[in-house]
C-alpha cells in the first residue's frame, strides 16, 4: 500500500454489501440486447443476482423499453443488422431517458462492423464501458483488436488507454483481466475476486455487464466508479465460491449461479479484495518517481 | 372441496399419467419458434420430456413444417423481423393442418410490435395461450403488461378475463402463477405443483409452452383442457423434484432436466395436485352466494 | 477383424492423443456459424477442449474473419437470412485462405431452404461434413431427410452414400450414429466411442462438428480423415465419461464439459474404440465373398 491508495478498502466492501442488497430489495429491470451465445446465461445471471432480465432486442421495441428499464447492456457479441438498429434506438433512448448504460464492445478490432457500430454508439455516452484489455485498446484506437473474442493485451497494457478514454468521454471504463481495473479518469479501482474458470465457460465477461447495468440501477448517491467496482467484487465472489468444488467449466457455470443468487452482502463484505488508488494515465509504473 | 368441484382430482391425475406415456412412446415432433434466450433450454426440455424438437423458425420452412409436425409452439420472447414472419407462416401452416400450436405471447402489453403480432397470431386460432397473469389480461385487452418479462397482477386477476377470451375464440387459455390456472371457459382447472426456483431461471414459463404442444400432439380423444393441464402438473412435478436437494437456480435446471427424463407415468399419477371447477367469467369470489 | 481392416487401432488411438495434446498446446481460433439452439453449448465445448470459439455470424465480418480463424464450422439448424449469407461468405472465405471447414447440414432433405443453401455451399469444397444417417443421405440425393433434426435411417444404410460422395468431392464424410462412419472414400473409421445421452440433449451432434473443425486445424501431417476420427473418438470419450454417474440429461452435459476439460491425451489413447477399414460403397456386407 502507499500514498496513492485512496480509498480503504473497507470502504468499497461495506459499497459493494449495501449495492447487493439494493439489487436484491428493489430487483431491478435489465434490458439486455446481446449475443445468441450468451443470451441465456446473462438471463441466469441477473435472475440469481436478483434482478429483472428482458432481452427486448428488436427495432420498435428496444428504444421505448430502454426508457422505462432501469438499466441496459448492449453487447456486441453477434450483432445482426437488426440488433445494430435495435442497439442504436436502445442508446439513444437510455442517453435520452438518463438511463444507465453499459456497452461491451466484444470483439472490436479486427472485425470491421462492430468496430464502427462501437464508435458509433459511443455518441450516446455509456454509462460504462466494459471489455477485456484488447477490445478497450481498440477502442481508444490504441490497439488492433484480440484473437476473436480473446484479450491478447495484459489488463495494465491497457490501463493507459482507459484513464485517457474515461476522462475524455466523461465515464467509467472497465478491463476484466487477472485483476480488473475500473476507472473513470481520476481514480482506479483494482480487483482482485474472481477465477480462471470465467474464462473456460462462455458468458463469463457478457454476463459481467449485466451485473454492472443492474448495480448501477440501485446505485443512488453511490458513485458510478464505486457501483461499476461493487458489480466487479460481486460478480468475482460469485465466481471464487463457484470454483470451489467444482469438477471442471460445466460444474462451474452451474456453482457459479448457486453462488450468485445465495451470496449475502455480509459475505460480500467479507471477501471482497478491492482497492483503489489515483489514476495516472502514464500507468501505475509511470507515476513512481 | 366444494360442490364447484367438477372432475375428481384422481381422473386428472391419471389423465396425466397416460398422456406422459403416450409421450415416451410416441415422440411427438414439436417445432418451436422461441426465443434466443431459451432456446436451447426449450429443446432440452422437450428432449428430457421424450418428444422430438426441431426448431424450424425461418420463413420458406415453417409453415411447410408446421403442417407436418406434431404440434408447434410460437413463443414472442424475442421476434426479430424474420421470425415474426415466420411465426405468421407456421401459424397459418398449423391451423391449415389442423396442428395443434400453443401461443406464449411473452412480455406484452407494453411492447407494441409484439403486441401488434399476438393479435394477429390469434386469427390463426391458437389452440392455446400460455402465459402470465400480465400477459393474459394484456392479450384480453384488460390489463397494460408486467414489467418485462414478469407478472405484475395475479393469477386470480386475470381469471375473468382468461374465461371470457377462451369462451369468445373457444379455445384454452392457461395463466402460469403460484398456482396455475387453465381454462376452457366451461371448466377451471388449477395446478398446484411447481416451485418457485422455476421463476429463479430463464425459460421457466417458456418452455413449459413447449410441454403443452407435446402433449397436445399426443392428446387422442382427451379434452384440450386435460391435456394443458397435464401438462402443467408434469411440468409443475419435475420441478418439484428438480428443487429438491438443489443448492440454487443453477443446479435446479440441471436437476429439473434429469427429474422430467426420470419421471414415470405413476409418478406423476402419484404426486399431481390439480382440480377443475366450473368456470365462472366473475371469477371464483363471484361465484359464491 | 478381418483383412479389410486396414490400420491399427492403437495407431488411431495415438493420434487423436497427439491432436488431442496439440489443441491444448495451441488453443486454435474456431469460428463458428452455428444456430441459435447450440451456440452456448458448442462454445462450451470448444472452450472445455482447449480451443478458442469465436461466433463471428454477420455479413460483412464472416468472410474476412474466415481467413484469419483456424478453423470454421457452418452448421445450417436455424439459418436466418442474414446468416445464410454469412456462411456463404465464410465458406467462400474458408475455401479460398485454405483454412479447413466443416458443414453440418442440419436437417436438409425435407426443408427446402437450408437444402439449396448446403447444395450451394458444398461449392466452397467444405473439409468435412458430418451429420446423421438421413442428412447424408439427403446431401447425396439418396434420401428425402429425417424426422426434424433426427435421423430416420440407420448409420450403415448411408455407408453407401458417404463413400461414394467423398469420393466425387474429395473430401470426408463423417455419419454419427451408435457408431460413427467417417470415410474419405478409400478408408472408413469406424468410432465406437459415444453414450446414448448425447441425443438427450441438444448439441449433442451440432457440438461435435466444432470439436472436428478445432482438430483439423491443429493436424499439421496428419491426414484429414484421421484427424476428424480422432475428433469423434475425443468427444465420445467425454460422453461416456460424462454418463458415468449422471442422473440425466441435465447433469449429462455438465459432467460432459468437466470430462472434455479433463481428458488427458494418455487417457484419450487408452479409452479410444476405433477401428478403419478399406472402404466399399457397396457396404461392408458387400465387400464379404
Amino acid at each position: 500500500m502507499t500514498d496513492r491508495v485512496l480509498q480503504q478498502p473497507d470502504r468499497l466492501a461495506e459499497t459493494t454489501g449495501a449495492l447487493l442488497a439494493e439489487v436484491r430489495s428493489n430487483g431491478p429491470l435489465v434490458q439486455c440486447i446481446t449475443n445468441i451465445v450468451v443470451a441465456n446465461f446473462t438471463a441466469d445471471t441477473l435472475l440469481a443476482l436478483g434482478a429483472a432480465p428482458a432481452m427486448v432486442d428488436i427495432t420498435g421495441e428496444a428504444g421505448l423499453f430502454a426508457g422505462v428499464a432501469d438499466g441496459v447492456l448492449i453487447n456486441l457479441g453477434t450483432p445482426s443488422a437488426e440488433q445494430r438498429e435495435a442497439m442504436r434506438e436502445a442508446a439513444a433512448g437510455a442517453n435520452q431517458a438518463g438511463t444507465p448504460w453499459v456497452l461491451d464492445p466484444v470483439a472490436i478490432g479486427a472485425l470491421p462492423v462492430r468496430t464502427d457500430l462501437a464508435v458509433d454508439l459511443i455518441r450516446f455516452r455509456p454509462t460504462a464501458v466494459r471489455g477485456n484489455a484488447s477490445e478497450i485498446l481498440a477502442l481508444a484506437g490504441a490497439g488492433s483488436g484480440g484473437r476473436g473474442v480473446e484479450a491478447t493485451d495484459s489488463t495494465d497494457s491497457a490501463a493507459t488507454a482507459a484513464i485517457t478514454f474515461a476522462r475524455e468521454h466523461d465515464n467509467v471504463i472497465a478491463v476484466s483481466g487477472p485483476e480488473d481495473l475500473i476507472t473513470d479518469g481520476k481514480v482506479t479501482v483494482r480487483v482482485a475476486n474472481g477465477d480462471a474458470l470465467l474464462t473456460r465457460m462462455t458468458g463469463g465477461g457478457c454476463a459481467l455487464g449485466s451485473v454492472i447495468a443492474a448495480v448501477l440501477a440501485v446505485r443512488g448517491q453511490i458513485s458510478t466508479l464505486d457501483a461499476i467496482a461493487s458489480a466487479h467484487v460481486i460478480y468475482g465472489i460469485a465466481a471464487e465460491r463457484g470454483a470451489h468444488g467444482a469438477a471442471g467449466p460445466g460444474s462451474f457455470a452451474v456453482r457459479f449461479l448457486d453462488a450468485l443468487a445465495s451470496l449475502s452482502p455480509e459475505e460480500a463484505v467479507a471477501a471482497a479484495r478491492v482497492r483503489a488508488e489515483r489514476a495516472s494515465p502514464l500507468g501505475p509504473k509511470g507515476a513512481c518517481p
